[in-house]
């Protein structure tokens, strides 16, 4: 221990190193999963350059102390939350923009700049850099890349892997790799971030990134539909997708249990008369303002000459398009209001997920007959939430992740559409993976950290680890 | 040698293997890189199943035999050239299209299938494969996999990469990883197709893809632009992307000396009066063929009262639209009328790339006073093509790649924006990757094909494969 500690002082200087009884608590976990009972890392460590973050890892590898990344600390599955004995790496003092590129439509950025911040140096600039989640405040680029970030835009600009175009990272050993390739077309041997993009800190320490901006969209259109068979959903999608193709830019279900709910808890005004199959939240993001929203209403009126949609309501105003995105935007308060309940992030392929739906629920009420299920999603991105919920007392949390994540591998579904595997999922890991994929992970994981000295634990489990390190 | 074959015999039957002698001379080489002379292969093997795939990298395994995977031997830079002594292993008799789904827009079919096969199966369901390039009739889509191959349509749709979703491999070894994912959303454990994408044979043998299909373009509009001044053209760029967003398809830059040549030897009528410093072939495809026209006609009106454009002619039929096509097409042909020259396939950054041929053209020109370059290229995707030609003879192809590739390295861009390295460009790795870039490479090299039996001498140099097969 005190070997280490020595280390890092000596290579950061005193300052940059905190030690074990002086980490502060928000250290300890990410939003959702604590630290195990009793867990105490040996220290904190906030590098201000690559050439720091190398010393850590150097000093890492030499004393075989475990690194836990972390970056702002808003994941959900545990995948920066503290382990016992581990050095904890935070990213948080790397937060220089070093270069925006607005003929090339690249920013390149430290991995500790927040993502609003990159949202709001792309916009100054009047481009857009387009992913999008709640915690875009406190997240950072660094863990966004990590775990190959979703949001609310992946229909149409794709998750953060799809927006990375170069990288720095760092090696357990810690050697640099840097490939700040700001084209979009570069076959010269292996893409090596693709590599690190979505490994949740466990092959490497992410430290700069080029990133991809877009122009920004210059006019939307938002629509509220109605339908009374789940089929015609599909052909609506069908539909959209080929009057609308890249500019659609939000595809929204509701599953009439959510849409109730939502409409009751939030004290909204149902916007149609009566009940519905499903309800699908429409948004087009245009650059023609001036023909856009009549092209958006064509396309929508030849659905319902085509009997597929059973209503409509237009968003007349920007005021109108908020009060449909706050029905879609209750999941956050229900998941408090119908608590408690287990949340679900699965993806399955588009044309199933009714009935996949269908049958989740089927097998959750032969168990629990007080079973309810709340869904709502991006049925064109094939990712759903789930919120299930049953009256029994205690509350069968871990039987009812059992019967969902059993029901998705029969399915050939993911656990994990966009927030990862951490420790939380970790369980779960082989009923979205062969037993071929996951050995080729953990060779992966061996050849690029034979030691295993970053983020064990997480992903794999620890069994698996120790055979990877053998 | 005997073993080898019959194990191969033993495993596939007779009529799935053929002897050296038989082997057809297609078989040796791809379109552009012949086998070093002698090269003797010590068979070909056809296999029609994954199954057979495995029992052939197994046999390979066991008897430390190098293996050449091949596709439709379309590929420029040597990826599938045969290799002394290895087996050649085709994927062309597995050509089934095992699936399309129109809801989820995926397509999934065998390694073996050609690429205008999958654009014709998705066009009949009225959607798109966007994956275009000449060889389309002749190129199997698990070569465009494992070469990551680009074409016509990167700006707007990406590179195969972008377009994989799931992918069955076949390993070193002979185990068989299946991901035959669909799902847009899929963050459970490393993406592992990623690793495979563009490795040119090297990690893997693909033998099954998932891939995305697009709702149909339902409007074209072209028009052909000529600058004055090159920073023109960057500005243009920039209201184009903000203009047109996701809809601009094309955007082909032809320097005069290229424009001139191909107006000359194409015996092209000359669209416009006089010459000028740069000429834009402008793409949109659009979803309104109502009102996408008159959209794009504004877009490029606002940038002539900009003074950002000179002239402009705007296609007013298919036939004007081909004809302004056929003239940056004239690229193969002054391949042949130029000849000898040494032609390039060079990324760097967008608003560099004026820059960077002026500065190939000097040094070209310091050394070979006769130096000619005729430079053309997608500039949105930061890829340009150059044609290099001398007086001098004997032509110096060497030293022409040698002053290119130099000029390139000190600009930080890349020898390959979409060819690949193969056997050709082997010499040049270095020139866009740094050691350590190169050094991790290998890692992964040795990880995945620790016997080095995988496409050996490809990508990487001999020596360098040795060092990682240690």
């Amino acid at each position: 221990m005190a070997d280490i500690i020595e280390l890092l002082r000596e290579r950061l200087g005193e300052a940059s190193v905190t030690l074990a009884d002086e980490i502060e608590s928000r250290h300890m976990s990410d939003w959702h999963v604590p630290a195990e009972p009793g867990t105490k890392p040996v220290a904190l460590v906030r590098p201000r350059t690559p050439q720091e973050v190398s010393a850590v890892l150097a000093a890492c590898t030499e004393t075989r102390t475990p690194v836990v990344p972390q970056g702002g600390l808003t994941g959900l599955v545990g995948g920066a939350t503290a382990i016992d004995g581990a050095v904890l790496l935070s990213l948080d003092r790397m937060r220089e923009i070093l270069e925006l590129d607005a003929t090339a439509g690249t920013i390149t950025v430290e991995a500790g700049v927040p993502l609003q911040a990159i949202q709001e140096a792309a916009d100054a600039v009047d481009l857009l850099y387009p992913l999008d989640i709640g915690s875009r405040g406190s997240c950072l680029i660094g863990g966004n890349v990590a775990t190959n970030a979703g949001g609310n835009r992946v229909l149409r600009y794709g998750m953060t892997r799809d927006l990375v175009l170069g990288m720095e990272v760092v090696l357990a050993d810690g050697t640099i790799v840097t490939t700040l390739n700001k084209m979009l077309k570069n076959n010269v041997g292996y893409d090596l971030k693709q590599f690190f993009i979505g490994s949740e800190g466990t092959l490497g320490v992410v430290t700069k990134v080029v990133l991809r901006l877009f122009p920004k969209p210059r006019s939307t259109a938002t629509a509220l539909c109605a339908f009374d068979d789940f089929d015609n959903v599909y052909a609506f999608l069908r539909r959209m997708r080929a009057g609308l193709a890249d500019t659609m830019s939000s595809f929204e279900v509701m599953w009439p249990s959510f849409f109730e709910a939502a409409l009751d808890k939030g004290n909204h005004r149902r916007p149609f008369a009566g009940q519905h199959a499903a309800y699908v939240l429409l948004e087009m993001m245009g650059t023609d303002p001036e023909q856009d929203g009549e092209h958006f209403e064509a396309v929508i009126g030849s659905a319902i000459e085509a009997g597929e949609v059973s209503d409509v309501v237009l968003a007349q105003s920007i005021g109108e398009a908020d009060r449909f995105w706050a029905i879609r935007d209750m999941s956050g308060e229900l998941d408090g209001a119908l608590a408690p309940l287990v949340a679900f992030d699965i993806s399955i392929e588009t044309g199933r997920i009714a009935a996949f739906l269908d049958e989740c629920e089927r097998r959750c009420r032969e168990r629990w007959s007080s079973a309810r299920m709340y869904n709502f999603g991006h049925l064109a991105d094939s990712n759903i939430h789930m919120f299930v919920t049953v009256e029994e007392r205690p509350f069968p949390e871990h039987e009812i992740e059992q019967v969902i994540y059993e029901c998705t591998q029969d399915w050939g579904g993911s656990i994990s559409a966009e927030i990862g595997i951490g420790l939380l999922k970790r369980p779960y890991l082989a009923y979205s993976r062969s037993e071929a994929e996951i050995a080729l992970m953990r060779r992966v994981k061996s050849a690029l950290d034979p030691l295993n000295i970053l983020n064990p634990t997480k992903v794999f489990e620890p069994l698996d680890i120790k055979l990877a390190a053998e």
